[in-house]
């Protein structure tokens, strides 16, 4: 199989991880005789930096014409410190995000056995844990209207939902359901939104079309309560882009860590894989991070991009050999007991591609 | 000392829970030598039911006579099913908060001891957490401006921030660390958000007269993760309406159930005291529902409503001895083991009471 792929290392720890999911890619293609070509692309604060833009025209346009992309991560601190500067590295982000079309971000909560004592959760909690999360990616109040007034004591964003946005995402949730478990959990906050009660009306007509799938809908309060109290009872989560993104990192701690997590985002064409956690300044170019969810993210980008399912699961079983051998990098290390052998950004990436 | 107190019981477990937070006021004011005078009103699906409006001119009248307000739940299912719905129990209470001027909401997580075994987190990371809350409760996208289109395909809330919504209770939470530990944490979404990024401005702004307390600034998306995985890492926690909304309702597994918290809303005048958990229709009637949250109502009321420390100390001290003799409601109750005496809401009530 041919592909071209982009790589959009991006800011913090993106380039250090993102190195281990290209290694990832290249390292498959060998052994599996796919030519996977690469390029490469800025975005975010190391794209404002070099451009003065944090999505160059440049970039959109490899995108476009690339088969999948991997990214790493974005966001600076400088911008975090000083909430009046105009053009962000986020930007860059939700503008790719749009322009792609790319409106559905599936995150996967993938459980190592290996790694439930790493959690704060207890593990007979967690265990047997196993959720997909579908969050919105390219509406809700995101992408509705910014104000600011002249005097700049008023502010504002409008959290906005069309109905065939709410379908189109929600069948593909539905169709995601029907290959698993047929339960589905829709998470709003009709009781107080609008733009919440068009989106549960819409999620009960969509369930009419699935009437093997069994739905529920649950105010993302409690939502938020009951994922930690019992994961197990999620299966699919559907749920608009705020609540998904905020969701999905509390979902984190029932994988251990932020470290081990990894999205697809897709929608008309091209898809974009990358980690769920962040730009992490605060230990970037530190051979701290965690470069597993950028494998994983690659593993999803032959998944679910490229329909290589084995291809996909050899990278995942062998995060798992390593993980059983008891290497870990600092993020899912149990330091209280030395049980574990603590591996750098680069040595854990080495081991995995061995 | 003399005092006028309004109970609304509202909706499903309301009433039942309701009536052991006001049965503790009449026992401390018998033991204390206070007048506590009472008065009853309808709110919710219940005053929907008989007055066609979710709060009645009558309960707003009375509200604004009394000194506090001690208030149980809200919520049916019939509007949770029916997003269609024009007149809607939430409305009762989004409307006295706002027109009794209920800017700030206070939730503390109270940890005790006992309970540290009922919540799926670890005991070894919740021991020692002590998280007070200070949640904005008057504005945000709760009363922004709604809109469906005529077609009722679009519908969209206005996420709105004033400055000076943002500084006052930034004034209130601030003051409130320095009597505590004097660590502040305030959340938001910054790095995407306009009515974010007006809330970081003014936070940093007031964080300046208060130099001898300590500023973080975090995102949504990591606190609901933090929250969980370093719960001790948070003192004093400032956020807008939405986000502590689903923040406090996840700090609720710290406190091993909802059935435990709490809160406090105060602002102009008259403080507004309840449980944080919700109407849960599927147990009302049942005498399943745990009243010590609405106990621990009437202790806020006491203690941050009238001043009345050393009466609010009594009310929690004696919760404290009934989880040590092993009482538990069923929500607290591990049942795997059978160390406790588990008993339904009324038998609870008493209990405490003697
Ligand atoms: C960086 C930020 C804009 C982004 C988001 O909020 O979508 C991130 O948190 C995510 O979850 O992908
Ligand atoms: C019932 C609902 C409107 C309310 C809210 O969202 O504020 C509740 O969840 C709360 O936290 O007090």
């Amino acid at each position: 199989m041919k592909k071209n792929i982009l790589v959009i290392p991006g800011d913090g720890i993106g380039p250090e991880v993102t190195t281990w999911g290209k290694a990832a890619l290249e390292k498959i293609a060998e052994i599996f005789g796919h030519e996977f070509v690469f390029d490469e692309a800025l975005m975010g604060h190391a794209a404002i930096e070099v451009t003065g833009e944090p999505l160059p025209d440049e970039t959109l346009e490899k995108a476009r014409k690339s088969d999948a992309i991997l990214f790493g991560a974005i966001g600076h601190a400088k911008y975090d410190n000083d909430p009046s500067l105009k053009v962000r590295p986020e930007q860059g982000l939700l503008k790719i995000r749009k322009e792609l079309g790319l409106f559905a971000n599936l995150r996967p909560i993938l459980l190592f056995d290996e790694l439930l004592e790493a959690s704060s959760i207890k593990a007979e909690i967690l265990r047997g844990t196993d959720i997909l999360f579908f969050r919105e990616l390219t509406g809700d109040v995101y992408f509705g209207e910014k104000n600011r007034s002249e005097d700049r004591n008023t502010a504002s964003d409008l959290m906005i939902y069309h109905r065939y946005e709410v379908e189109r995402i929600a069948h593909k949730a539905y169709q995601a359901a029907q290959q698993r478990s047929k339960r589905l959990c829709s998470v709003d906050k009709a009781n107080v939104l609008e733009s919440s009660r068009l989106w549960r009306e819409t999620v009960q007509e969509i369930a009419k079309q699935y009437p093997d799938v069994e739905t529920e809908h649950m105010f993302i309060d409690n939502a938020a309560m009951q994922l930690i109290k019992n994961p197990k009872k999620f299966d699919v989560v559907l749920t608009a882009n705020l609540f998904g993104d905020i969701l999905t990192d509390e979902a984190s701690q029932i994988a251990g860590s932020m470290g081990m997590l990894a999205s697809a985002s897709v929608g008309e064409s091209t898809g974009f894989f990358e980690p769920i956690h962040g730009s992490a300044h605060d230990i970037a170019g530190k051979d701290l991070a965690n470069p597993l969810a950028s494998i994983l993210s690659a593993a999803l980008m032959l998944e679910i991009g490229f329909g290589l399912k084995e291809e996909a699961k050899l990278l995942v079983d062998t995060i798992d050999q390593v993980l059983k051998e008891g290497f870990r990098t600092h993020d899912i290390a149990d330091q209280t007991t030395n049980r574990f052998k603590v591996l750098g950004t680069a040595e854990m990436g080495k081991l995995v591609m061995k």
